[in-house]
């Protein structure tokens, strides 16, 4: 990741769904960012983006990293613009994060985070670290892998409290798609 | 993962594939070790665990983390134990890291690595820490986004030599699965 | 397949797109029709009954096979109600064949085809066979397989013109995730 | 379909397993014959060809469809070339219909139906009508809804023993990845 970061610029929001309260990342300092930008017909966000940080959102400590979408409408406005559209979707997909609508520029186009943030477009990910430096952007895919690395190389920044990911181990008790067990008799 | 950790064990080996050396765990100190222990008529180690290892290997700076495969042999002996039968699935499977064969227990059931660790089953995968202590040991499926995140933890202790996991990310230039890039028209 | 079948009820539509005059299935006698019930924030729809829709429409002979979208919304009105909207989603979901929007009913939930057809939900599919009967409804998902037999026996039972499913081949030069192709050296 | 077909030739078989009695083709007719070709070590028939043949003998009636794997070993013959070998893989993927050993050649490489079939590697898959003429041959992958469709015309062909494939419709009783049923107080 580049060190050399820049101070994350605050989010540009309409309205917020998901949340009772709107955030603010300055009030966020001690915790990873993750947003995710989107739209809801965007058909990777949907197949790809949006499951992704409902992963993340699952397996790292919400003490650590807070995962907030972000629904940065550029296209098809009249479609997807709407409060009304959004909530359906996230209730549809079932997202529980706090999502931020993001404002709408002034000529009708690219709205304001995205154009603060320079978007390249949807879906993208934006990793900001404990101090509120942006620290990563990721448009189109990136491997759950490297993402959950990248991730918990930001989480382990601050040595006070370490996030312990979540083991999701299937436990397994016979010989299945997931694996073989060893036989009680077989162990000795 | 558990802080009490204690001392892997070396491994107890009958031969070694794609190595032109034996490697003893000793003398990887400094690095963080990934063994995936696994049979090669194991359907789950062939869908999920050697895929995974196999992204590990390429996610990871192999500075930081060496990949490590154990053939644990527990069942189907007349199968799947023998070097021309691991090496034709290597070759088919394109598997490139070093693997090592257990070695067969005196009693012909449990192979001797495999009992030291007390695995459960294959596949199972070991962590151990760039001090050469067992972490972590998961039997069964465990997520990519977890396993890149404690991986990346033990890569993160050590502050010397911190490893910058691959941004695999898909550069799209027009409105595809993997998402809605900006026309250039549209950013002003 | 049910042998008692009823005629299909003609759709009752308000809009169409994807097709520059409205579809009568009465003027459709001699091809099977596949009707795949769908709204656009219906997650199932998204994953799985639009892509399997635009499967049967590549797969059989346009000649044999008639494949027509049914915007069926019974709830999110506001949110997918529109024929903007829906031609949004079909944009970015690259969805070509044509696509009836199911007249809304009187009391604003059930619209008056999915009534007719008493469906049960989306995704729903409908096939109707050469005479115009209606001869199977699944609401859900159903196995490629099992459906593209079920639409060939339609398709075979008028003797006069038999589809040739496009056998979609993977051609093969070396052993690959597809296959272990014999070497020219090997086969004499 | 290639309407010019050929009788198909006998299987030259130096075993079987999963099956008492040996099988031959010439007692089969009136049933529709899908033959698998596969060697256990090719990851295509491992991920690919198996898996679907399965799906076939799950879809067709076994009255009207007899799907038979046949081993036809062309490399690696030390590791996968063995009675013990096969027996053991069939019994870890769960394979349960018939599989002929294909009989290996006099000169050590192609062995002996694969060379009478002239199939270019595995997995290849061929399919014989109900009155034994060899109708088509796959190498490499096939879609499920193409084969599904291609297998459903031959077994339409004879007129007295229609095949009803297996309706794997999924039930849903709430709102959930296969679908949105309707509500009970919506539908009036």
């Amino acid at each position: 990741m580049n060190r050399q970061a820049l101070p994350a610029a605050e989010l540009i929001v309409s309205d917020w769904l998901n949340t009772s309260t709107p955030i603010a990342l300055a009030e966020q300092r001690g915790k990873v960012i993750v947003i995710e930008a989107f739209q809801m017909l965007c058909p990777g966000c949907v197949s790809q983006g949006l499951p992704q940080a409902q992963r993340i959102a699952e397996t790292f400590s919400a003490a650590d990293v807070l995962v907030i979408g972000l629904h940065s409408v550029f296209e098809h406005h009249e479609a997807q613009g709407t409060r009304a559209a959004l909530t359906a979707f996230l209730h549809e997909y079932r997202i529980n994060f706090p999502v931020a609508i993001d404002a709408p520029s002034t000529d009708g186009r690219i709205p304001q985070t995205m154009a603060a943030y320079q978007l390249r477009g949807t879906p993208s990910l934006i990793l900001i670290d404990r101090e509120g430096q942006c620290r990563e952007q990721h448009f189109g895919s990136v491997s759950d892998m490297a993402l959950g690395a990248q991730i918990m190389q930001l989480v382990g920044e601050a040595s006070s409290s370490h996030s312990k990911p979540t083991s999701m181990v299937h436990e397994s008790t016979g010989c299945d798609d997931h694996g073989c067990p060893v036989d009680q008799g077989e162990q000795t």
